[in-house]
Protein backbone atom coordinates (compact mmCIF):
# COMPACT_ATOMS: atom_id res chain seq x y z
CA UNK A 1 0.00 0.00 0.00
CA UNK A 2 1.47 3.47 -0.68
CA UNK A 3 0.42 6.07 1.99
CA UNK A 4 -1.96 7.97 0.73
CA UNK A 5 -3.71 4.05 0.95
CA UNK A 6 -2.52 3.08 4.11
CA UNK A 7 -4.16 6.73 5.00
CA UNK A 8 -7.91 6.11 3.60
CA UNK A 9 -7.65 2.18 4.67
CA UNK A 10 -6.88 2.98 8.15
CA UNK A 11 -9.51 5.94 8.06
CA UNK A 12 -12.20 3.79 6.62
CA UNK A 13 -11.18 0.85 8.96
CA UNK A 14 -12.52 3.21 11.96
CA UNK A 15 -15.52 3.96 10.41
CA UNK A 16 -16.08 0.29 9.87
CA UNK A 17 -14.91 -0.22 13.75
CA UNK A 18 -17.98 2.40 14.56
CA UNK A 19 -20.23 0.94 12.08
CA UNK A 20 -19.52 -2.89 13.45
CA UNK A 21 -20.18 -1.36 17.35
CA UNK A 22 -23.47 0.06 16.21
CA UNK A 23 -24.56 -3.06 14.68
CA UNK A 24 -23.81 -4.63 18.03
CA UNK A 25 -25.98 -2.32 20.08
CA UNK A 26 -28.78 -2.27 17.54
CA UNK A 27 -29.22 -5.31 15.27
CA UNK A 28 -30.27 -7.70 17.78
CA UNK A 29 -32.96 -5.20 19.31
CA UNK A 30 -36.47 -6.62 19.60
CA UNK A 31 -39.53 -4.05 18.74
CA UNK A 32 -40.09 -3.66 22.38
CA UNK A 33 -36.75 -3.25 22.99
CA UNK A 34 -36.55 -0.15 20.63
CA UNK A 35 -38.81 1.66 22.50
CA UNK A 36 -36.91 1.74 25.55
CA UNK A 37 -35.22 5.22 25.89
CA UNK A 38 -31.70 6.55 26.64
CA UNK A 39 -32.12 8.26 29.97
CA UNK A 40 -35.92 9.80 31.40
CA UNK A 41 -37.42 11.81 28.87
CA UNK A 42 -34.64 11.47 26.29
CA UNK A 43 -34.63 9.83 22.65
CA UNK A 44 -35.57 5.83 22.34
CA UNK A 45 -33.07 3.79 20.71
CA UNK A 46 -35.57 3.43 17.87
CA UNK A 47 -35.06 7.12 17.19
CA UNK A 48 -31.24 6.59 17.50
CA UNK A 49 -31.30 3.83 15.27
CA UNK A 50 -33.24 5.66 12.40
CA UNK A 51 -31.30 9.14 13.10
CA UNK A 52 -27.91 7.17 12.31
CA UNK A 53 -29.38 5.98 9.04
CA UNK A 54 -30.51 9.35 7.64
CA UNK A 55 -27.59 10.95 8.58
CA UNK A 56 -25.80 8.38 6.55
CA UNK A 57 -28.13 7.78 3.78
CA UNK A 58 -27.77 11.70 3.81
CA UNK A 59 -23.61 11.12 3.08
CA UNK A 60 -24.79 9.81 -0.31
CA UNK A 61 -25.27 13.23 -2.16
CA UNK A 62 -22.64 15.11 0.06
CA UNK A 63 -20.20 12.11 -1.31
CA UNK A 64 -21.30 12.82 -4.77
CA UNK A 65 -22.52 9.13 -4.95
CA UNK A 66 -26.22 9.87 -6.14
CA UNK A 67 -29.71 10.80 -4.63
CA UNK A 68 -30.60 10.23 -1.16
CA UNK A 69 -32.58 7.00 -0.24
CA UNK A 70 -34.85 7.79 2.07
CA UNK A 71 -35.57 11.53 2.02
CA UNK A 72 -38.85 10.54 4.02
CA UNK A 73 -37.78 9.80 7.13
CA UNK A 74 -35.88 13.52 7.94
CA UNK A 75 -39.11 14.33 9.89
CA UNK A 76 -39.18 11.30 12.01
CA UNK A 77 -35.45 10.72 12.59
CA UNK A 78 -33.78 14.37 11.89
CA UNK A 79 -35.76 17.51 11.75
CA UNK A 80 -37.83 16.95 14.26
CA UNK A 81 -37.01 15.47 18.16
CA UNK A 82 -38.10 11.82 19.22
CA UNK A 83 -42.11 11.93 20.10
CA UNK A 84 -42.98 8.88 22.01
CA UNK A 85 -46.30 9.67 20.69
CA UNK A 86 -45.30 9.00 17.37
CA UNK A 87 -45.15 5.63 16.03
CA UNK A 88 -41.78 3.92 14.58
CA UNK A 89 -41.08 1.87 11.92
CA UNK A 90 -40.37 -1.44 13.52
CA UNK A 91 -37.47 -3.20 14.35
CA UNK A 92 -37.36 -5.60 10.87
CA UNK A 93 -37.71 -2.55 9.21
CA UNK A 94 -35.43 -0.26 10.54
CA UNK A 95 -32.82 -3.24 10.29
CA UNK A 96 -33.73 -3.46 6.50
CA UNK A 97 -32.80 0.39 5.84
CA UNK A 98 -29.75 0.31 8.28
CA UNK A 99 -28.80 -2.42 5.80
CA UNK A 100 -29.47 -0.43 2.63
CA UNK A 101 -28.06 2.62 3.59
CA UNK A 102 -24.88 1.08 4.66
CA UNK A 103 -24.40 -1.24 1.94
CA UNK A 104 -24.86 1.24 -1.10
CA UNK A 105 -22.14 3.17 1.35
CA UNK A 106 -19.63 1.12 1.46
CA UNK A 107 -20.17 0.00 -2.42
CA UNK A 108 -19.60 3.81 -2.80
CA UNK A 109 -16.56 4.20 -0.75
CA UNK A 110 -14.97 1.20 -2.39
CA UNK A 111 -14.86 3.00 -5.45
CA UNK A 112 -13.04 6.43 -4.12
CA UNK A 113 -9.69 6.53 -5.04
CA UNK A 114 -7.09 8.38 -2.00
CA UNK A 115 -7.38 11.52 -4.27
CA UNK A 116 -11.39 11.09 -4.52
CA UNK A 117 -11.38 11.40 -0.57
CA UNK A 118 -9.34 14.42 -0.63
CA UNK A 119 -12.02 15.86 -2.98
CA UNK A 120 -14.50 18.50 -2.28
CA UNK A 121 -17.94 17.55 -0.59
CA UNK A 122 -21.15 18.77 -1.79
CA UNK A 123 -21.76 21.44 0.74
CA UNK A 124 -18.73 23.38 0.06
CA UNK A 125 -18.12 25.96 -3.06
CA UNK A 126 -15.37 25.55 -5.38
CA UNK A 127 -14.20 28.70 -4.27
CA UNK A 128 -14.47 28.01 -0.11
CA UNK A 129 -12.56 25.13 -0.98
CA UNK A 130 -10.03 26.06 -2.52
CA UNK A 131 -9.81 28.29 0.55
CA UNK A 132 -9.77 25.39 2.90
CA UNK A 133 -9.15 22.11 1.41
CA UNK A 134 -10.16 20.44 4.92
CA UNK A 135 -13.58 20.52 3.70
CA UNK A 136 -12.81 17.45 1.94
CA UNK A 137 -14.55 13.96 1.37
CA UNK A 138 -12.10 12.56 4.38
CA UNK A 139 -13.53 14.94 6.37
CA UNK A 140 -17.05 14.39 6.53
CA UNK A 141 -16.20 10.70 7.13
CA UNK A 142 -14.24 11.27 9.95
CA UNK A 143 -16.94 13.40 10.85
CA UNK A 144 -19.98 11.01 11.15
CA UNK A 145 -17.50 8.34 12.34
CA UNK A 146 -17.78 10.20 15.83
CA UNK A 147 -21.31 11.39 15.24
CA UNK A 148 -22.20 7.17 15.25
CA UNK A 149 -19.70 7.35 18.69
CA UNK A 150 -21.52 10.03 20.24
CA UNK A 151 -25.02 8.37 19.90
CA UNK A 152 -23.62 4.61 20.43
CA UNK A 153 -22.20 5.61 24.03
CA UNK A 154 -25.68 7.26 24.26
CA UNK A 155 -27.53 3.65 23.55
CA UNK A 156 -25.14 2.34 25.50
CA UNK A 157 -26.48 3.25 28.91
CA UNK A 158 -29.58 1.50 28.21
CA UNK A 159 -29.78 -1.80 30.50
CA UNK A 160 -29.74 -4.75 28.29
CA UNK B 1 -0.01 20.84 1.23
CA UNK B 2 0.65 17.87 -0.42
CA UNK B 3 -2.01 14.87 -0.37
CA UNK B 4 -0.44 12.62 2.63
CA UNK B 5 -0.25 16.44 4.75
CA UNK B 6 -3.75 17.14 3.72
CA UNK B 7 -4.80 13.50 4.88
CA UNK B 8 -3.11 14.63 8.25
CA UNK B 9 -4.19 18.05 8.61
CA UNK B 10 -7.59 16.75 8.39
CA UNK B 11 -7.71 13.87 11.12
CA UNK B 12 -6.25 16.39 13.61
CA UNK B 13 -8.88 18.96 12.49
CA UNK B 14 -11.88 15.78 13.33
CA UNK B 15 -9.75 15.21 16.43
CA UNK B 16 -9.83 19.66 17.09
CA UNK B 17 -13.26 19.53 16.79
CA UNK B 18 -14.14 16.82 19.06
CA UNK B 19 -11.65 18.06 21.91
CA UNK B 20 -13.07 21.66 21.33
CA UNK B 21 -16.96 19.72 21.82
CA UNK B 22 -15.67 18.46 25.01
CA UNK B 23 -14.04 22.00 26.49
CA UNK B 24 -17.78 23.13 25.28
CA UNK B 25 -19.52 20.31 27.67
CA UNK B 26 -16.61 20.35 30.84
CA UNK B 27 -14.66 23.67 31.00
CA UNK B 28 -17.38 25.57 32.41
CA UNK B 29 -18.61 23.10 34.83
CA UNK B 30 -18.85 23.94 38.60
CA UNK B 31 -17.87 21.35 40.94
CA UNK B 32 -21.30 21.13 41.54
CA UNK B 33 -22.00 20.28 38.52
CA UNK B 34 -19.55 18.08 38.33
CA UNK B 35 -21.10 15.68 40.49
CA UNK B 36 -24.18 15.23 38.38
CA UNK B 37 -24.30 12.21 36.65
CA UNK B 38 -25.46 11.47 33.34
CA UNK B 39 -28.43 9.52 33.89
CA UNK B 40 -29.33 7.91 36.93
CA UNK B 41 -27.28 5.60 38.83
CA UNK B 42 -24.51 6.35 35.63
CA UNK B 43 -21.37 8.26 35.93
CA UNK B 44 -20.47 11.50 36.90
CA UNK B 45 -19.47 14.65 34.78
CA UNK B 46 -16.33 15.00 36.36
CA UNK B 47 -15.71 11.05 36.01
CA UNK B 48 -16.58 11.33 32.13
CA UNK B 49 -14.08 14.24 32.51
CA UNK B 50 -11.14 12.70 34.35
CA UNK B 51 -11.83 9.45 32.33
CA UNK B 52 -10.76 11.24 28.97
CA UNK B 53 -7.79 13.02 30.26
CA UNK B 54 -6.61 9.42 31.69
CA UNK B 55 -7.60 7.80 28.32
CA UNK B 56 -5.57 10.78 26.50
CA UNK B 57 -2.69 11.00 29.11
CA UNK B 58 -2.22 7.39 27.89
CA UNK B 59 -1.54 8.31 24.30
CA UNK B 60 1.67 10.02 25.13
CA UNK B 61 3.83 6.59 25.66
CA UNK B 62 1.25 4.78 22.69
CA UNK B 63 2.41 7.22 20.29
CA UNK B 64 6.03 7.27 21.77
CA UNK B 65 5.91 11.06 22.74
CA UNK B 66 7.22 10.35 26.44
CA UNK B 67 5.82 8.92 29.62
CA UNK B 68 2.27 9.15 31.29
CA UNK B 69 1.92 12.22 33.06
CA UNK B 70 -0.68 11.19 35.70
CA UNK B 71 -0.53 7.21 35.75
CA UNK B 72 -1.96 8.24 39.82
CA UNK B 73 -5.41 9.04 37.98
CA UNK B 74 -6.16 5.29 36.73
CA UNK B 75 -7.74 4.44 39.71
CA UNK B 76 -9.98 7.03 39.95
CA UNK B 77 -10.62 7.43 36.32
CA UNK B 78 -10.06 4.28 34.39
CA UNK B 79 -9.76 0.89 36.21
CA UNK B 80 -12.58 1.44 38.57
CA UNK B 81 -16.32 2.73 37.44
CA UNK B 82 -17.44 5.38 39.05
CA UNK B 83 -17.93 5.14 42.52
CA UNK B 84 -20.62 8.08 43.98
CA UNK B 85 -18.91 7.24 47.32
CA UNK B 86 -15.31 8.09 46.13
CA UNK B 87 -14.13 11.91 46.23
CA UNK B 88 -13.06 13.44 42.55
CA UNK B 89 -10.66 16.28 42.31
CA UNK B 90 -12.46 19.69 41.95
CA UNK B 91 -13.26 21.71 38.73
CA UNK B 92 -9.93 23.74 38.98
CA UNK B 93 -7.87 20.51 39.26
CA UNK B 94 -9.74 18.61 36.78
CA UNK B 95 -9.22 21.78 34.67
CA UNK B 96 -5.59 21.72 35.33
CA UNK B 97 -5.36 18.04 34.39
CA UNK B 98 -7.08 18.48 31.42
CA UNK B 99 -5.32 21.74 29.91
CA UNK B 100 -1.51 20.13 30.97
CA UNK B 101 -2.00 16.75 29.04
CA UNK B 102 -4.38 18.17 25.65
CA UNK B 103 -1.25 20.75 25.35
CA UNK B 104 1.49 18.05 25.72
CA UNK B 105 -0.22 16.60 22.86
CA UNK B 106 -1.10 19.77 20.84
CA UNK B 107 3.20 19.79 20.90
CA UNK B 108 3.73 16.22 20.56
CA UNK B 109 1.69 16.14 17.15
CA UNK B 110 2.50 19.43 15.61
CA UNK B 111 5.93 17.46 15.80
CA UNK B 112 4.78 14.30 13.58
CA UNK B 113 4.94 14.33 10.11
CA UNK B 114 2.90 12.51 8.03
CA UNK B 115 5.22 9.42 7.90
CA UNK B 116 5.08 9.29 11.40
CA UNK B 117 1.75 8.85 11.48
CA UNK B 118 1.80 6.20 9.52
CA UNK B 119 4.43 4.31 11.54
CA UNK B 120 3.82 1.74 14.30
CA UNK B 121 1.67 2.62 17.71
CA UNK B 122 4.15 1.17 20.55
CA UNK B 123 1.26 -1.46 21.83
CA UNK B 124 1.73 -3.53 18.39
CA UNK B 125 5.15 -5.49 18.00
CA UNK B 126 7.33 -5.21 15.00
CA UNK B 127 6.06 -8.50 13.40
CA UNK B 128 2.60 -7.84 13.77
CA UNK B 129 2.41 -4.67 12.41
CA UNK B 130 4.18 -5.40 9.52
CA UNK B 131 1.34 -8.06 8.87
CA UNK B 132 -1.04 -5.18 9.75
CA UNK B 133 0.16 -1.52 8.63
CA UNK B 134 -3.41 -0.40 9.90
CA UNK B 135 -2.04 -0.54 13.53
CA UNK B 136 -0.42 2.86 13.05
CA UNK B 137 -0.39 6.00 14.94
CA UNK B 138 -3.20 7.62 13.18
CA UNK B 139 -5.23 4.79 13.83
CA UNK B 140 -5.56 5.22 17.88
CA UNK B 141 -6.24 9.22 17.12
CA UNK B 142 -8.55 8.25 14.92
CA UNK B 143 -10.29 5.96 17.48
CA UNK B 144 -9.58 8.23 20.40
CA UNK B 145 -11.33 11.15 18.53
CA UNK B 146 -14.53 8.87 18.13
CA UNK B 147 -13.85 8.15 22.02
CA UNK B 148 -14.64 11.42 22.81
CA UNK B 149 -17.67 11.90 20.92
CA UNK B 150 -19.26 8.91 22.82
CA UNK B 151 -18.45 10.67 26.28
CA UNK B 152 -19.41 13.62 24.46
CA UNK B 153 -22.94 12.24 23.81
CA UNK B 154 -23.02 11.00 27.49
CA UNK B 155 -22.27 14.18 28.54
CA UNK B 156 -24.74 16.14 26.67
CA UNK B 157 -27.39 13.99 28.36
CA UNK B 158 -27.16 16.01 31.37
CA UNK B 159 -29.68 19.25 31.51
CA UNK B 160 -28.08 22.66 31.89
Amino acid sequence: MSPEETFVATALHAWNQNIDRANKVFSDLSDDDLQKAIAPGRNRLAYLMGHLVVVHDAMLPLLDLGPRLHPELDGAFLTNADDPAVAMPGADELRRLWNEVHERLRVGFAGFSAADWLSRHTAVSVDDFAKNPLRNRLAVLLSRTSHIGYHVGQAALVAK
